[in-house]
């Protein structure tokens, strides 16, 4: 009979949102009436804008006439979009090679991971999204899991607490080939200064690493001085991945778009192209986003839609401000809510899971727990922003009564 | 520096398809006015259906209204989607949580591979469509690649050709973990029968193997004594996964949507269910496919869209009988095109590729080299029915002049 993956066996519970649907709907069974309000998964609720939907729509309507069917496009994206994703998003500084479109950055983390194989060492943030650590533990890169430490072995946890500004002490960080970074960061909400960057890209120079930087949420950088992309950093073409994703910039978690960026420079110890490799395994795994999501990510980059999409990020970051004034008269340190959607709570020494039930029974707020995100994250409660104005209201009201009665 | 994975370095060539691409390209760039047709890549050409559109142009106008906006939905996909698919190609044989729908084949075969990882064995038809062996190659479970007898090492071909009928020969086939087998096949056209079938599930519980069933094509089988799925076969349930596409069904290779089987009763030898790790290994590194996708995925099930469907299948099926007839007058044996999309012409001790450009060069036609599916396929030139009707009946007089002329 056939053997289970090791690897799989090894991840030790189920992936972190999952495992909050089952706890809200196992609450909903038990309180019927209570009328529930999601803080917890960073998802979009705002309609997408009229401009970008009309697009989506005639991209959805050609597809039923003899001219405007397309069948398959080409696996690394529509020519057009990764040309227009250069100009708009990155001052055209990459060929239309470089960037490589997708349908969402969780799925080119998977890919990534086929890419890079098992044999590679991994450094990421502690906390971090949990995707990082789940695929480098399905690909086979690390050893098995300690409920003790929450560690995995063989993955270098850089822990990122308010001590040192969220940012890792990299003269305590052993060498590894990659370093997952996240700014602005999910879930602590820290952006990353232009300083603390040119370090990282110095570090990734000396120990020749690659970063794969995940730029998600870059598009709710305000402060100009904070780099929205690592490639402002000199000498980072030679060392960095970035991802992108039209997820939480345009409301398109559920389109599904994203891209990640690979440039020339960036090679193996052979000399063999970086992107050599993932357009190679793009063709073969992968088959493109979908038509429809391209047609309204090229939307989405026209005038008419940068403007839509910057009164979204402002819609969203008011929910952020909303949120992050309920906590003004309490003792708790928040993290966060400027220039990220994600407010970061400090409850001191409690356990993440514990503050998380107690909000949920208590208030009706759907929160996540830190400790979801690595063993750094303990004692922590993430917020997310992302919701209808009347509900972030509703939840503010609740949150400071909650506070309150503590 | 950072390694380039061996397994990737691996690879021989470009895949298959950029491959012809770049040849037709070149081709193009020497003979600018040249009128080319393509029955290469098994590419849909007519648009989408009215009814299914109507209700993809409404899932795209949905999003832009605060009542039909979704963001993230389910990785494993819309639950009334999972529900239909089982209700209409499966006489709800299967429960929601045994179906998965997903971004397409060729994707949920690289997840495959992710999740059974680099330590199983793999059995494939030679010839085969090249995702299945190129993706064993890059999660590690093959050796090296060798030219001369175009094999990698490390996997089990299984010859189908004209004088086993197409169905390898079981007797010789030595035990593997996995086996993936097609049909209606791509590239062979070959429908397996259902004693075939009955004898691979057989063979499978023998071995405790798990069969890999790929289904793409299955919608083309007007013969009634002819197995549509697997799970028409006594006993598949504990030995067999498969693999569905919307693609050549309705017209959705741009537009991104399939699905995939695991049955509860597949199981690994430790008695850990098959399709546990599966949709923990989705919510980890898939984020489902397009919302709008799913949408045209639950109006093709409708009532209408399956009256759609079968129109468009007919037409494509009358295309497959144009080119078949015009090889009556030839010598060359032609397989397929019956119950299937494709046509296999046996050109003898002729190479592939040698064949692939006579047929660029004389007749304006692209085709695909039966050799880039596989050793056994050396000698074979794949032609695909999908095309214009014009298209199609030109192209079928350039292959009769062609072939006069031989």
């Amino acid at each position: 009979m056939i053997k289970r993956n090791p690897h799989l066996a090894k991840l030790n519970a189920g992936y972190l949102f999952p495992e909050i649907n089952r706890r809200k709907r196992e609450f909903l069974k038990n309180h019927p009436e209570a009328q529930l309000i999601s803080l917890g998964i960073g998802d979009t609720t705002e309609p997408i804008p009229p401009y970008i939907t009309k697009k989506l729509v005639k991209a959805a309507a050609d597809l039923g006439t003899k001219e405007g069917y397309t069948g398959y496009g080409h696996e690394q994206g529509m020519p057009a979009l990764r040309k227009k994703i250069s100009e708009q998003l990155y001052n055209n500084q990459f060929k239309e090679e470089e960037v490589f479109v997708s349908d969402g950055s969780k799925c080119d983390i998977g890919r990534l991971q086929q890419m890079f194989g098992a044999a590679v060492t991994t450094a990421v943030q502690d906390p971090s999204y949990p995707v990082y650590v789940d695929s480098a533990v399905i690909i086979g890169q690390t050893g098995g899991y300690h409920p003790e430490t929450m560690n995995y072995h063989d993955i270098t946890y850089m822990p990122c607490k308010p001590e040192n500004d969220f940012f890792p002490d990299l003269n305590q960080t052993p060498r590894t080939d990659l370093i997952y970074f996240c700014s602005p960061n999910n879930p602590t909400g820290a952006v990353t200064t232009r300083d603390q960057l040119t370090e990282l890209v110095k570090f990734a120079h000396k120990n020749r690493s690659i970063i794969i930087f995940d730029a998600a949420y870059a598009v709710y950088i305000k402060d100009p001085n904070l780099p929205k992309s690592i490639y402002e950093i000199p000498g980072s073409r030679e060392v960095a991945i970035e991802l992108g994703s039209f997820s939480k910039m345009i409301g398109f978690t559920g389109v599904r778009l994203g891209w990640s960026i690979i440039p020339n420079e960036l090679c193996y110890e052979d000399g063999t192209p970086v992107n050599k490799d993932w357009s190679r395994l793009t063709s073969t795994i992968f088959n493109g986003a979908s038509n429809m999501a391209q047609m309204g990510g090229l939307a989405a980059l026209d005038p008419e839609g940068l403007v839509e999409m910057q009164q979204m990020v402002t819609y969203y970051m008011e929910n952020a401000s909303i949120l992050k004034q309920a906590f003004a008269d309490s003792t708790y340190k928040v993290y966060g809510g400027v220039n990220t959607p994600y407010l970061w709570i400090n409850f001191g020494k409690r356990r993440s899971w514990d503050i998380f039930e107690e909000i949920l029974q208590d208030a009706h707020l759907v929160t996540t727990p830190g400790s979801g995100f690595g063993p750094a994250g303990e004692g922590f409660i993430r917020l997310s922003s992302f919701g209808h104005r009347e509900n972030i209201l509703e939840a503010a009201n609740r949150l400071k009564s909650f506070l309150k009665s503590r």
